[in-house]
């Protein structure tokens, strides 16, 4: 925020009531159309300000930018040309990082942080002039955790209406340093399943959007989204699911609820998918899971019989960008399951470890699902 | 964030699906028994780093503090003893202003701005153990300003299950730099009225909140919040209120339906309530609102009979906190109102214009509608 921006708040402030009241609210970044990006920072007495790419180089055409500055403490780049989607940055002041003061934050990389959202050509992921479903903010309080949550629930459009009818579910995780804000915020699920219903091209369903972070009373390890305590997992199946059925008109059955998520998602969807074959039979993997597989012994031996194993689930979905650090793995996984003559759905396509992806993961697994 | 924190999330993603992932997630400022905060911010090449409060000195026990680096970057400040409430503030970083990169993250100032969040003796704005009401992220088209938009409605406990009720309508604007998330992010109005509804000292009702910024297409001002061409307004009567009325179960008529606002949100609310008596018969101004006032003239005349305006509106409400830079001037109009014989309720106590404030300012205005 320069000087003048918070002079002309202050006045907001005092002027409340007035009629002359102005404010110029935060636009974030100029994209030029050959999706150059121009950033701004006020930063009068600093050494050295850059514009930190925090995902894959070609995402921002460099991994970082050097800003220049005028006369008056105003710092200024124009990128190369970005990709389309969605891509986290920071601003570097004197090697402080920082979200940028002029663009929107979005809760990932354990913090408040800047995103890029970069136009494309596609727009199943936009705002469209069709009928919306609602994001519910869905406070709860957890035993398992000894604290109150919220988890995000979007209800697609016509469920206000259509009193008398129920509906499947799908819980849908977020990654590593990202909250459950994520799906909606950076991934725009809500838009993509708006759109998807519009065109006929997905059932309608309700989904369930969780925080993963979860850590039982005086663990020193709040940050611990699952492991030996299984926190997390025990959250999900002896409280989460029981309260949505509780609190929303839902099928209650195994055959119409699904789970799946993103990286770190990807392996609480696998491990808490796989392990409760009552709860879930159907089961997404975007961009993660399935190291050191062992068909025999992985995942509970859920694999081990390969016949009960395709008997029981109706999907099991991954999907991978290929500049993703981690496709080699996740293709294996795919790999491993075929040679194990385990049924499950293959995906790979354009982009790295980035939400452009995860929109395509959600637009093709949930237009597979509860049929 | 640090490097250590960098490098410790790059590793999540890469080892998402294991069993061994970590994520130290923010937790904002630690506040001790005194309600003193100590903040740390990584600045390695930073020459000055300071905490900037935002709110009146008090606040935060001084306007600035200037942090101290070790031999390693890290920078940190211990602060004087603050008041109870909620704090916006900024770190600066060699005169770059910025959101503290370890704290939540809220929208005020026209950005994403940090707040501290001071416990105190009170908790009547904490989530108890009690019914929760939902938020809905309510999606909707505007013709006034030609863009998608989104409101949040809280829904009170029992909303989804008694289907047959109906319920009066609050509509509740934020201030200048703030946006529609502010009153349940800052002011915690959905604990607020969860907390008097178990107690029983609140009639069940529905809250609306919209963003206060409206522009008509092209408009060159798209952050004027209202003023000649009524953008806000018009959205908010001729949009706004039919749709909630047909996507909520309301009662219709004004008898049933309040406006309220903070400092901006209390000059809109007197605008929008009292030009619009047809629509509204409630109304709260919080710490604005009065300006100039001429009880023959002002807000298109409806002061000008008093007798009349007596028998049509319910409730005109305002308060204000004693050491608010606008408190003469509210204080004033009450006065005014007075001596012309408008009934109204006067409500005034500690603190300045900040959150703590409306928080009360709710917890007073709400327990007297719809009676």
């Amino acid at each position: 925020m320069n000087k003048k921006l918070i002079i002309s708040l202050a006045f907001l402030f005092l002027l409340a009531g007035s009629n002359s009241v102005k404010a110029q609210l935060i636009k974030g970044p100029q994209i030029d159309r050959q999706n150059r990006a121009t950033f701004h920072v006020y930063a009068p007495g600093a050494d050295s300000v850059k514009v930190i790419n925090l995902s894959d180089e070609a995402a921002m055409g460099a991994k970082e930018y050097n800003m220049t500055e005028d006369t008056s403490g105003n710092w200024a780049v124009t990128t190369k040309s970005c990709r389309a989607g969605f891509h986290y940055y920071e601003i570097s002041v004197d090697g402080f990082r920082a979200a940028d003061p002029s663009a929107p934050a979005y809760f990932g990389w354990g913090k408040w942080t800047s995103g890029l959202e970069v136009p494309g050509d596609e727009d199943f992921y936009l705002p469209q002039e069709v009928p919306h479903g609602e994001v519910h903010y869905h406070w709860y309080h957890s035993d398992v955790t000894g604290t109150y949550r919220k988890c995000l629930v979007y209800t697609p459009p016509g469920y206000e209406e259509n009193k008398s009818e129920r509906y499947p579910v799908l819980y849908l995780q977020h990654g590593a340093g990202e909250s459950e804000l994520a799906w909606t915020m950076q991934g725009k699920v809500n838009f993509i399943m708006d759109n998807l219903l519009e065109e006929g091209n997905v059932k309608p369903m309700i989904i369930v959007m969780d925080n993963g972070y979860a850590a039982r009373p005086g663990s020193e390890n709040p940050g611990r989204p699952y492991g030996r305590d299984n926190a997390f997992e025990n959250l999900v199946v002896h409280e989460l699911v029981p309260m949505i059925d509780a609190s929303y008109r839902t099928f209650t059955d195994a055959d119409h609820r699904a789970i799946a998520g993103l990286s770190m998602g990807a392996g609480q969807a696998l491990s808490i998918g796989l392990g409760h074959p009552g709860l879930f039979h159907w089961i997404g993997a975007f961009s993660g899971g399935g190291r050191r597989f062992d068909p025999q012994t992985s995942y509970g031996g859920v694999f081990a019989n390969p016949q009960t194993f395709n008997g029981t689930y109706r999907l099991l979905w991954l999907g991978c960008g290929y500049a993703d650090n981690g496709y080699e793995h996740v293709e294996a996984f795919h790999q491993a399951l075929d040679k194990a003559v385990i049924e499950n759905t293959w995906y790979e396509g354009p982009g790295s470890h980035e939400w452009q992806v995860w929109r395509h993961h959600i637009l093709a697994f949930s237009q597979l699902l509860f049929r």
